[in-house]
């Protein structure tokens, strides 16, 4: 598959931080950070910027939830390459400081992506207004559209395409719930509420259909294709991005830098944390239900693969 | 999804067994059986049915490589349900004994798949005539047709349409190298060339795939679908059952018997042998490969991981 205008985000660092509290050490994200460089990937989302406190702090939650400019720049710095991508960071609703936002041509980051529920659309549409005001690139990522009533998200999704700040509009599977027939089912209401805007997917790997539905967007015309080094990403993980870029045909990218990454870096991780696949993650993806509970069984060592007890319990609590 | 005539193969045993020279054992084996026929599975493949000699022997090559009608009694007889898969059994080309094989009526068996490369159709659907002969279901499953030559491929296809013996026709990605766009584009030269028979698919997940690509053979009209538990088979193994079952809305299927051996019975066995996707059948897969190369590296425990050395080679022996 080769489109021009399709364009690969590596979010490895922002949604791998969800498990680990973003505690990766400097060397590891600069390993990704050169690599995404040496990929020619267009993206690359290194963590969130949320408001520090006394209790969430840096130490506690790691400075890849804050992203401060500093910590930035020694990233980028490190690299002396030619090419790298746009650096992205996340907001979150709620847990932000616009206040602080230095303007676009100021800071290192180039894109900021805001993440909402559709409850918490006004929210989210006034911090993407503020980030484009800055000058910003901005999304709006509406998460778990699987959960929501549709008239809900139709609403939503009318406000989107009548706030021309918005550059990119989001469908995410949080809960790795969809199969690619509802992708295209999804996406036409994406189309037709919100014609003008260009979209973004960001899959979850619990059906073992994050890659599969990452392509089933790029036939339905998505440009913006959100992957992670390994799949490294909250419970299942995410699509991978060294099979996205097998996929993709376009010669900008180059896979050989992401799977030496996997070699030297994601091997010697997945000894200290899990990510990816497995039964339990299954059948949450399959029963439409926030990871959670999935992931707590997951951290518990005796009963982690009992997943028939998980089946029969997650029934228990639906009925 | 829900199609009236829609029909699922389980295949556990018998790609499964290409791991461990079927050595499983029968109170496995037993598990296997009991929980296809409490899913309401239709069909379910036990073993290879090859020709006996001193060299490949059962105690060697385990007795699910030759599936003598006791064996496969005493694996009936130890359910006493009412419901039960019609049970299959595979014939390789060239290591099969037809002289010996009992009528249909005779034996426990309802189903010979006859499993062969597109060079060897000849032999192939020789074998499935004096299948059917015997009064057997049969199935021709044509083998890696994503490295054939599209006019052998075809000429094949051709051949099949004109033998009344075949039942169903099967794609097999053998290599685990199709993505779904590419799994349309074969079924219509299938559909094209054999237009009259009812059709097959048989996965492997070298690409995360397996299970996304079934479902695209659902919208294609492929009737009849190989999965196996947990996903056990050769390499990155299969279409894992129980998301196939959780996908398809037929009543018939009960996926909780499914998942129960997978607690019970896959999760140990898991500490023992090794199937399904890792990075290194990812890079087979893309590249089209025999997953020869790939299992012989997982093979070594201290290089099994390192997916960069395996890239750079892969393409080396290409080169």
């Amino acid at each position: 598959m080769f489109r021009e205008n399709l364009k690969v985000l590596d979010c490895t660092i922002r949604d791998g931080g969800l498990i680990n509290n973003y505690q990766f050490s400097d060397d590891f994200v600069k390993a990704v950070y050169h690599a995404t460089c040496e990929a020619g990937v267009d993206y690359m989302e290194i963590g969130k910027n949320l408001c520090e406190s006394e209790i969430y702090n840096r130490e506690a939650f790691g400075k890849w939830n804050f992203c401060d400019q500093d910590d930035l720049k020694a990233i980028v710095d490190s690299y002396d390459g030619d090419y790298r991508p746009v650096l992205a960071v996340m907001y979150d609703v709620g847990r932000v400081d616009t206040q602080s936002l230095l303007a676009a041509d100021q800071s290192v980051v180039g894109m900021i992506r805001t993440a909402c529920y559709v409850a918490d659309i006004d929210k989210g549409l006034d911090l993407v207004k503020r980030s484009k005001d800055q000058g910003y690139e901005t999304t709006i990522n509406i998460m778990a559209p699987s959960a929501a009533i549709e008239s809900d998200l139709i609403e939503a999704l009318q406000q989107v395409e009548n706030t021309p700040e918005v550059d990119y509009l989001y469908f995410v599977d949080s809960y790795g719930a969809f199969y690619s027939e509802q992708i295209t089912s999804y996406l036409d209401l994406f189309k037709a509420h919100a014609p003008s805007k260009e979209l973004g997917f960001h899959g979850h790997n619990n059906q073992q259909l994050a890659f599969a539905n990452t392509q089933q967007c790029i036939i339905e015309g998505v440009n913006l294709l959100d992957a992670t080094v390994n799949g490294l990403g909250r419970g299942a993980g995410n699509c991978n991005l060294e099979l996205l870029l097998n996929f993709l045909k376009n010669p900008k990218f180059n896979v050989q830098p992401i799977y030496q990454l996997i070699q030297e870096q994601m091997i010697p991780l997945r000894k200290d944390i899990e990510w990816g696949f497995n039964d339990i993650y299954g059948i949450s993806g399959h029963l439409n239900q926030h990871p959670r509970a999935a992931m707590k069984l997951r951290g518990n060592e005796i009963d982690k693969d009992n997943c028939y007890d998980f089946l029969i319990n997650s029934i228990g609590d639906i009925a």
